[in-house]
C-alpha cells in the first residue's frame, strides 16, 4: 500500500503556488530536552512510515545531527542523543560539528550529507541502513564549503553532489557547483551550475544561493528547492525558489524562478534566533498525486512544512524563469 | 467642496505629538497579485480624491513604482502594472530600478522623485499631468543619491531638492543637501542643510538622515518630516522627526528635533523583510484644521498611517531643537 | 522582619533552571514620560523596599540613568528627572552619557557603577547613602570598558571590580577581567578572569562575555549571572550564563555554564530596539529561602524579572561547566 | 614664433608608447618652503611660457592648490603662498581642502578644476585670466566627486565635465562619467562613459578609473589620459592608460587601452608618501610635432614628466582597445 | 654526466642558512616584450637543461603562464607566447586567468599546477612530455583554493597534492592541506598539514601560510619551501620558510621552521609591484652535492634565486622547530 | 666632567628644525645574530655613558626587549639574549610579547615601560638600578593599551604616565590619555591629553597619536615627541610632531605643532618591514648645549638619530601650534 505523504489543500483564495501547513511550526524549538532550536533538518520515507536527520543546536549552542522518526512526516519523536558515527570509507572522522543535514536513499542506503566542521565547515558524508548505525566517509570537500546535496541516483554512473563553496564566517558570496564521484571517496568533474544573480535581475538571491532539498526526477528534469539571500541593511534575509537541471547533465540549468516560491512573511519565519530565514532541506514528493511536502528551517529556530503541486511548480518555474 | 484628508483624533491618555492610525497598516505586502511588499509610497490630492505613486516590489525582489488611486487617502487601489515613462525633457530614460518615490504639485504638474538606478543610485524625476502618462527626465545627479525630495513651489524662482548624497551599499553616513535648479534638467548651488548629530546629541539620528515627505509651509517656515537612523549591533533603526527650514532660505535650518517624533514600537514596523524600520515619504496636509496625515514606510514591507496636529508640531519642535 | 523578594515558582512542566516572571516585562519603554526604552538597570534592598539605578533612554536616544524606587521589588516608581552627580572623590566628573549600571552596597552606602562617556566609554562609578543624593569619583579606568562591576564586600581589603575592555564601537570581542583598588580612586592587580569561548564549545559566548549581576556568595563561591554574545548572520545575539568564582581569589573560575541559562525566546526579548537580547544586571536573592530573582533588560527595551533556586543553579553550573 | 613644448626623444632600445624623462622628477616634495609633497598637478601655455596649478601639501598636510611659471615647462617657479579666490559665480566659496587640480583655456580665460572639500570631496571650479586673481563658482556638483576634468571647448554649445563619483573614503569602486553645463552653474545631463574594468580583462583599471589629463581633439576624437587602480594585498596601485572618446558625443569611448601606458616602475613612482601612484593630470601637446608631454604625479609625492608621440599613441590604443 | 644546478657558496661572514644569488634578479619585469612582471615560478631539469613555467602578467596585468629554457637555471629564455592547452582528461578547460605555477616531473611526464581562474580561483592542472605541447586536466578542487603542489612521486599509490583552501579576495587565513588522487582526476582524503601560527609563536607566519616549492625527499623526510605571512599596518609581508615531512605520511609535519630562513630586506623584494614578497615556487636540488637552488618570486615583479645546503637546512629546521 | 650626547650641526642650507643623524641608521636591522629588526627603542644616560631598552624582533617575529649599552650614544652592544624579569612589586609577570620600550630616571632607579602582551596589548612596567637585574611590576592598565611613557619625575606627589588606550588590532583611533599612581600599582585620575586632530586641521595626526619620547621638562613646560598616524589608500603612514605640556598640570596641552617636525623621505625610513614609519621613543638631551637627539624607530626596521635646537624646537611648536 502506498504511503501517504504529509498534505493539505491550498487554502481558498491563495493564489501562491507554495503553501504552508496551518500547524506550522511542526517541531518547536525544545522538542527535545537539550535542544535550543531544531531547524534544518531532512526526512526521507523509511519503512511504512519516514525517518529523518535533524539539526539541533544544544543549549551551549553546538550543533549536531539527530535521527528522527515518523509515521506521518508531521509528528516527529527525535532521538535525544545525537547521531554517533563508525568508521566508514575512512578512519578520519574527525568532526567538530555537524550541522544543515540532508538525507538519500541511493542504491541499498541511506546517504546523509552535512557541513562538517573540519578545520572549517565542509561537506560531511555517512550512510546508514537503518538509521540506527551511521557510518562515515571522508568529507567530500577541502573546507570551505557548505549545502552539499546529493543526486539521488547515479548520474553517468558516478555520485554527484552539489554544494557552494564558501569562507570561513558568514559568507557575502556563494554559487552552487556540482562535483561526481565514481566511489563516494574521491571527487571531481567539478562544474558551476547556478550562480548568485545580479541585483537588478532578482534581489532576493543576489548575495549567494545554496542547495536545498535533493533533487528528484520530473518531465522537465530534476527539481531542486534552494535558498537565496539578500544583505539588507539589517543582515541576511533567507527566501526559498525553484530551480530545474537537466536529467542527464544537471550541471545545465533548464529553469530556475526569478521570484522566489517562499519568503519569511510569517511570525515564526520572521522572529527568532535568526530572524527572516527560510531554510529548505528536504522534500517528499508524491508524482503520481502531484504532490510535494516541503521541509524548511524557519529563523534558524524551528521546522516547517510546506506544500505544492509538482505541476504548478514546474509550470511557474518554466514561465518566471531568468 | 473642501476635500477631507484621513484623520483620527488622538487616542485618550496619549500625550506624544504624534499618534498612529488604529487600522495600520493602511496597504498589505500583498495588495497587488506581484508584490512582495509596498511600502515608502507617496500621495497627493488629485482631483476629487488622491493619488499615489508606490514602490511594490516585486517577488523577484525587483524594485518599482506603481500609480494608486483613493477616494479618502486610506483605501488605495494600486495599479497592478509599474508606471511606463516616456521621455521627457530627455531621450535617456535608463532605469534600473525605481523606488522611495515622492510626489510634489508645482505649478501645473505633478511631479514624481524616485531613487532611479542609473550605475548606481541617484534622483529619477518625472512629471505627470493625470498619473496614466508620465514623462521622465534628466537625472538630477549623478550617483550616488536616495532621497530626492522636491519643494513645492519654486524658491527664489528655482526648482528646489533636498538629497541624500550616498556611497553605493548600505551607506553608512549621510547628510541633506539643497540644490536648485532654473529649469529641471540642470542642478547646481548645493548646500549642506542638515547633518547627522554627534551620538551623544541625538543618537536615532547619529548615522545618517534623510529628507522625508514633501516640505508644506507653515507660519513658521517649511515644515518637513525626515527619518534618522542608528547603528545598532543588530543593524540600523530608522525613527522619524522634524525640521523646519527657513521660507525663503530653505538650506537654514531654524529648528529641527532632537527626540524622534516616531520610532519602531508596534509589531508591523518591528518585524517584516527589514525590521525596525519608519520611512515617511508623504504627507497629507489640512492648514486650517490643522491637521497632517503621514505616510511611511513600516519595516520595508507596508504602509501605515499617522496623524498629528501641525501646531502643535511646530510647537514641539521648537521646544525640543537641537 | 525580613524583607521578601519577588518571587512565583516554577511553572508545572517547566525543567529549566530559571524561569520567566509571568508578568514580564515588569517595567515598559514609556515608564517615564520621556523615555524611549527602560532596561540594563539594577535594582537592591533599600530601606523596606528596594531602590534601584535605571537605564532611561530618552526620545532623542541619550542614555542616562534615573533612581527609582519600589516596596515589592516589581512595581517601580521611577524618577522622571535623571540622577544628577555631585562631586565626590574627584571634580572631573565628565559623562558624555551613562548605561547599563550596576549598585552594590558595601559597608556603608550604595556604590553605582555604570559605562560613563568620557572620550569613549569608560567604567563611571559614584556613591549615595540615600538615592537622593549622588557622588561621582574618579573612573574606574582608562577608556574603551563597559560592564563594570562591584564585589559587595572588600576582598583580602581591597575594592574588586569586574570590567569588560572593549573598543570604541559594537566591539566583537572581550573577556572579563579583574581589578583591584586600595580606595575606590586607583585601580590596579588586573586579571583575565574569563574568556569568551571557542565557538565550537560553546557557540552563545564565542563573540564576547560581560559580567552582569553584582556577584553574591554562596557555599562555592561568588555566584554571578553574565551575559555572552554570538556574532549571527543577522547581528549579535545575547544570553545568559552563570559562573561561580572563587571566595577569597575570584580571578579563579570554579564553574561556568556551557549551556546558557536563559536565552532570547519570548516576544519582549526578540523584538524591540536590539532585537535578542537578555542582559542581566542585577539579582535579589534570598539565601535562606533558596530563591534569586534575575532582573534583566530584554531587547534594548524593557525590564524583565526570572527566578531560580540558588541550590539549583549551583548545581547545574557545576554538573554542566566549560 | 611657436612656443615650444618640453621633449626629448625616445631612449634607443625603448619599445613602449610612453617613455619617462630622464631628469625626473621635474618638482620634488620640497620645493617650496612649506610644502611636503607636490604631486598631481596641471600646466597650460601661459604667455611666452607656460602657467600651472600645483597641489602642495603643507607640512601639517593640509592640501591646496598654488599658482606657478615656468619659461619651458620644466624648470618650474611655484608661488609660495596658495591661490587666494575671489567669488565669482557665487558667494559660497567654502572649501576645507582643495586638491588635484586641472587647468583648461576655454574661449577667454582658465578653467581650474579641483577636487573640493565642502562636506566631503566635491569639484570645485575657478577660473583666472591671468593666475593672479582667481574667481571661485559654485561646486559643479553634490559631494562625494573626484577628478573633474573639464574639456577645453563647449561640446554642443555646453560646457562639459569629466567626473569620477566617489564615497567619502578611499573609494574601492569608481567609474568616469559625463554632466554638461550651459554656464557653468548647473549641471545635468549626466552620463556614464567609462567603466572600472572587469578583474580578467585588464586588472589595472578594475578597481576604480578617473579622467586624468584635460583631453585634446585629435584626428581620432578626444585623446585623454587616465588612471587606473588595482587593489593589491597592499593597497592600491595606480598606473596610467588612455582612451578615445567620440568627438561630437564624448560618452561614446571609440577606444581605450587595455594595456596600461604606464605603471610604477622606478624609484620616485614606487617609494614615496604613497607608494606606486602614477597619477596624470595635464598634457602639453604639440600636435603638428606630433608630440606630447604628460604631467603626472609619482608616489604622492612629486611631479613627474613622460613623453609620448600622439600618433603612436592613437595607434597604440587603437589596436590594443577593450 | 651529472647536471649542475646553479650555485654560489655562501658569502664570508654570511650566518644565515639561505643565501642570495649575487646577480639576483635573475629574471627581470620586462624580460619578454609584453610582460609587466615575471615572478613565483616554477623550473625543473629538463633534457641537458633546464625548463621552466613562469607567471608573465602582462600590461593589461593578465595573469598567465609560459614555457621557458635555460641551460644554467639563471639564464632564462622564455616564450613569448602563453602556453596553450589542449584537452587533457577533460574538455572542460575553461581558465579565467594563470598563476603561480609549480612544475613536478612524475613516472613519465611532467605536471604543471597552477592557481587556475574558473568561477575564482582553485588548483589546474595539466601535463606535458616536451614543454611544447601541454594538456589540460580536471580542476582538482572547487574554487577557492591556492597553492597547489603535487609531491614528485606517488605516496602510498596515490598522487599527493598540498594546497591551501582560500576565499575569494585577498584571504586573511590559510592552512596547507593535503589531498590524494588514484588518477588525477578525481581528489578525496583531505588533511589538514600545517597551519597559520599564533602570532606570539612565529607572528611571520600568523596569517597564512601557503605550499612553496615541490617537495624532495631528504633522508628525515620530505623537505619543502613554504611562504607565511604576517598582516601588517601597511599590508602583507611574505617570509619564506622549511617544512619537513613524514615520508610516508606526508600530512605528519616531523619539523617547521619558527624563524624564517629568507625575508624580504634588499630592493627588490622591498619594491616592486606589491612590496615585501618572497614567495618560493621551485628548487633545483643536487642532493649528493648538499646544495639546493631555491627560485622564488620578489615583490610580485621579478624572479630571485637562493642557495642552500640541505643538511645545514634540515639541521636548522630541527633545532628551530615550532 | 659633563657627558656629551650625540650630536651633529645643522646641515648648511637646512631650514628644518629637525635634522637627520647623517650616519643614520644608527642600529641595523641585524645588530645582534637572533634579530629580524631592532626599532623604536630607549636610550638613557648611564654611569659615565648611555644604557638602553632595545626592541628586537627576532627571525620568528617574536617581539621582546634587550639591554644595550654605549659610550657616545650611537655605538651601541646590545645584549644576545632578552631582559629576564624578576617579581618586582608582584608576582604575576606574565608576557606574551614585549615591544615599543621607553625608560625613564626617577629618584633612584630607572624605569621601563613597555607594550606588553597580557591578553591584549597593555603596558608594562619594570625597574631596574644597573640594567642588570630587573623587576617587573603590574601592568599599568587593562588591555588595550600602547605607548605608556612615564614622566620623569612626580607630578604633585604622584607618578604620571601618559599612554592611548588602542584596540586589539592595528587600531584605527586613539587619543593620549594621562593616568596618575600614588605607588606605580595603582593607578587612576584619568585625562585625555591630546587628541587625534580633524583631517582638515592636521592630516599627518588624524588617525591616531602616541606618546614617543619621555617628556622633559623646559621653560615652557614638558617638552614630548610624540606620533602621529595618517591612513592613507596604501596604509599608515607615522610622522612625528612635538607637543608641550604645562609644568604642573600636563594633561594641558599649552602647544602641539600642527606640522610635523620629521615624516618619512629617506629610504631607510620609506622602506623597511612597514615603510613610511617615523617613531620617536627617547631622546637626550643637553639643556644648557640647548641640543637635543631623538632616537627613533624607522620603518619598523631600524634605529635613527636626529637632532634639534631645543629653544628652535620650542619657538616652531609655539607659532604652528595647532
Amino acid at each position: 500500500m502506498k504511503k501517504e505523504i504529509p498534505w493539505q489543500d491550498k487554502p481558498k483564495g491563495c493564489s501562491d503556488v507554495i503553501w504552508r501547513y496551518s500547524e506550522n511550526p511542526i517541531i518547536s524549538r525544545d522538542a527535545i530536552p537539550t535542544s535550543n532550536s531544531i531547524f534544518n533538518s531532512a526526512v526521507v520515507p523509511y519503512n511504512d512510515g519516514f525517518a529523518g536527520v535533524f539539526r539541533c543546536d544544544n543549549k551551549a549552542i553546538q550543533m549536531n545531527i539527530f535521527a528522527g522518526f515518523s509515521h506521518n512526516g508531521i509528528d516527529w519523536k527525535i532521538n535525544e542523543e545525537p547521531i554517533v558515527m563508525e568508521a566508514g570509507n575512512t578512519k578520519m572522522i574527525a568532526s567538530d560539528y555537524k550541522y544543515d543535514p540532508r538525507v538519500t536513499f541511493i542504491e541499498d542506503r541511506y546517504w546523509i550529507t552535512w557541513c562538517n566542521g573540519y578545520f572549517g565547515p565542509t561537506i560531511g558524508i555517512a550512510y546508514t541502513f537503518d538509521f540506527k548505525e551511521f557510518f562515515q566517509c571522508e568529507n567530500a570537500f577541502l573546507p570551505f564549503n557548505r549545502n552539499g546535496v546529493l543526486f539521488p541516483e547515479k548520474i553517468n554512473g558516478k555520485y554527484a553532489m552539489l554544494s557552494r563553496p564558501s569562507d570561513n564566517g558568514h559568507t557575502p558570496f556563494g554559487d552552487i557547483f556540482i562535483s561526481y564521484s565514481p566511489d563516494m571517496k574521491y571527487w571531481g568533474e567539478h562544474r558551476n551550475v547556478m550562480q548568485a544573480t545580479p541585483f537588478e535581475a532578482s534581489a532576493w538571491q543576489c548575495t549567494k544561493i545554496g542547495a536545498g532539498s535533493v533533487p528528484f526526477v520530473t518531465a522537465e528534469g530534476w527539481l531542486m528547492f534552494y535558498h537565496g539571500v539578500i544583505n539588507t541593511c539589517n543582515g541576511f534575509r533567507y527566501a526559498m525558489g525553484a530551480a530545474i537541471l537537466d536529467k542527464n547533465s544537471p550541471d545545465q540549468v533548464k529553469y530556475r524562478t526569478k521570484p522566489y516560491l517562499l519568503t519569511p512573511s510569517v511570525t515564526y519565519e520572521q522572529i527568532g534566533d535568526v530572524p527572516n530565514v527560510i531554510f529548505p532541506c528536504a522534500t517528499l514528493q508524491d508524482i503520481e498525486q502531484d504532490k510535494v511536502a516541503i521541509y524548511y528551517g524557519a529563523a534558524d529556530t524551528v521546522v516547517a512544512l510546506a506544500f505544492g503541486r509538482i505541476s504548478e511548480i514546474i509550470k511557474f518555474t518554466k514561465e518566471n524563469s531568468l
